[in-house]
């Protein structure tokens, strides 16, 4: 069982809470768990910015293998501890999966290290190309799919070079953007992905749907690490062998 | 001219200081200048920790191309906006070396965002390998060279990985290291060089004073940029051209 | 079910072939397949170079999912057909994992393009560190492991950059190697393992066992390819999909 | 002095010949020839594929320190062994720029072992966006620059994804590819640039000049290999070294 939580920024105005319930009645994050959860080995629970502890105490992160994360404009209103805490707890094992406008969002600018800044405009129709179909994140998907709507980020995205960069979003206006990146930090695994302005379609798309369950299974750990530390002996791995004691892991 | 600036931390013991004189009578970043200005294109200024905004005022920063970086303990002496202010200079283009414990400095990372913790021991005897013979660093290096002594750091040591992963470091004691590592962060370009511990003779090898100078070069800035902004227009870049307006740059 | 295929290079000196019995009485690919096929989702055949098509006909290649190859030295006894219809499968979504010695397999050397030579000497004391611990491949794995005897391949290792470096041998004798690398080629994914020398008691070690099945979970085939064909249109994308016709897939 | 080569498919139905001239009275492998040589720092010949040995004689390769290939469909009238003579002097150090069609050009799908298949379609306007502005092959170039008409390559491109990804081209007609490519193979390094269609104005184009300038000095040579020889040693570097023996480099 893959255990996700899907972290919300609520905090919008009262005009937009409308529009983005028009679109999307059920919530989007509740919309994202839905589909999510069609797959029986991946359970979810949706947390929000307004709760407590910013919706991530310790009890809810023990209990997180993959995080998506939905944020838009209220980068600053995350503590810079709730930012930091997330990144550790990446660099330990847990997946993270930021949507959207999360590009900027403070957990992912640590764990890139770059301003993730970028070009943007209002609503364009977007064509999203795979550009490595081998990729596990790519499966079961056409080379490419059509957004009708969404809002235009393009380049240049001020990124790492991904790991491995799976699409590449086409806007009619004459822009382009690496909207679909995998990084590896630490004994983590990231994926960001472009497309899910909250008054837009995108998480009614099947396509879209199959991308982020498939980056769940992508992003869920494979290994864990409990400290942060560094490791010291007076010994050499080599004489530490011999001698039959253990060679301190990570 | 590329406009070198050495940053080095002169914080240590007394007893410390006197063994680092001992091993280079002219001072470590004094070294360190001294092999990098044989070449003429090459213009090096030595600052350290104890001087006012940590060595690093903005007039400073303004004329340096590239940044070493030397540092060994004093990590949490480094202001935290001094810490910010350099990695944003990277971000905007000037290149920057951290040396032999700077693995640990705060602006790497802030650039690399993961937790740059290692496996060490002292000194033992090093074999360096060269992975990458293709990399304008390894320019004029044989396959391999050695450090009869230096600090042992061995893996896992938690970084993205490399863009470019140069040199990888043996040591006696049954530990591996990737010594020399490539990063491209921003406008700007990273090399962290392993091999540089203050009692040991690394910077009097011909072979380390020519992998940086390498560096240097290598990662002297081919861009910049002034701001770390979203760039925002109403129209699409395809309009905006058609219409002979100009296309926001960076 | 992942349908793997263990390729064996089973031409060896009379010598020879009883010094193989001797480590694995069972056969050094029987061995192979038995470790896999403790996971009950992997079912193994084994075929070998003296067989019709050089082992692998059409029908064997069209039932493989990912195909292990184990050679040592009849590199050029496989047929240049053989090598580029293998790594035509590969192009087109089959997982490929080159074992040991066949870091110079005709159908590798294809994939990589380089020329995939290397230092050598025979048998050694390797310790095999993890460099990549967030990788499926490294999955259960310690920061290191030991390997009394292997043969020892060191670098200069002529491959591309591999897209993943998870593990890096260390030998006593002064050398280090990639030893096990992830590329991405086409559709299909290829991890190359360098222990496994036929006298030596690699594929008995329980680590290892692990990190090939790891690897088999992780070179299955999540896309697929018929053709390595060029697409034309005479119309763009936009419009074919504005005409609600298809567009055409890979 | 960098000693450019620029090799030339100059096999044409006659119609397309006067086409080109109308382009590029100059010749079109003249034009490139030209605008690189207005840097005193590089020397330029022109080869054609009807010349003998194809133009490729190892007296020409002897003095070839960056060749630039374009060609556009008489791949398969390259002989094997020119091919393979021109994909070992890049794994021995000679730098290589397959321009446009030579996405398909022999030697480079040896160099990448993948099909470098792509989809297709006569001109379009293209619009080709920086990705990577800290890269030496961007310098002083604007984040985007406009091509009214290109013949229209797009994903998805069946290439290794590329060390380092330089630009991507957006076609308003859909489709976007990934245009400006880097490789490191061997001791040589490659970039792959997608426009230069014959009968369109690329070469013309003050930015692509720059790009193809910046591309020959980055390519050039930093190191040099004779053979691609395996290396064989009795005892271990550390016993050689201790021995005072030379250590085989590559």
């Amino acid at each position: 069982m893959i255990r996700v939580t899907v972290w919300y920024e609520n905090m919008f105005h009262p005009q937009t809470q409308a529009a983005v319930k028009a679109m999307y009645p059920l919530g989007l994050p509740q919309t994202i768990a839905a589909f999510l959860e069609r797959d029986p080995q991946v359970a979810v629970r949706v947390v929000t910015m307004d709760q407590p502890a910013c919706g991530l105490p310790d009890e809810v992160l023990d209990e997180t293998d993959v995080l998506l994360w939905w944020s838009h404009s209220g980068y600053d209103l995350v503590p810079d501890e709730v930012a930091r805490k997330v990144a550790d707890r990446v660099l330990k094992g847990m997946g993270f999966i930021p949507l959207h406008s999360a590009h900027y969002a403070k957990p992912l600018r640590l764990l890139l290290g770059t301003s993730c800044t970028l070009r943007w405009r209002e609503a364009d129709y977007e064509r999203l190309w795979c550009v490595m179909p081998s990729h596990p994140i790519a499966a079961g998907l056409p080379v490419c799919i059509e957004l009708p709507e969404e809002e235009m980020y393009g380049e240049f995205f001020d990124i790492p070079q991904p790991d491995e960069l799976v699409f590449t979003g086409w806007f009619r206006g004459g822009e382009l953007f690496r909207s679909g990146c995998c990084w590896y930090r630490g004994m983590g695994k990231v994926f960001y992905f472009q497309p899910g302005h909250e008054t837009h379609a995108a998480y009614h798309n099947p396509y879209v749907q199959q991308i982020l369950l498939n980056a769940v299974h992508w992003a869920a750990p494979t290994a864990r690490r409990e400290q942060l530390f560094f490791l010291h002996d007076d010994l050499g791995t080599d004489e530490l062998a011999r001698q039959g004691r253990p060679v301190p892991q990570y």
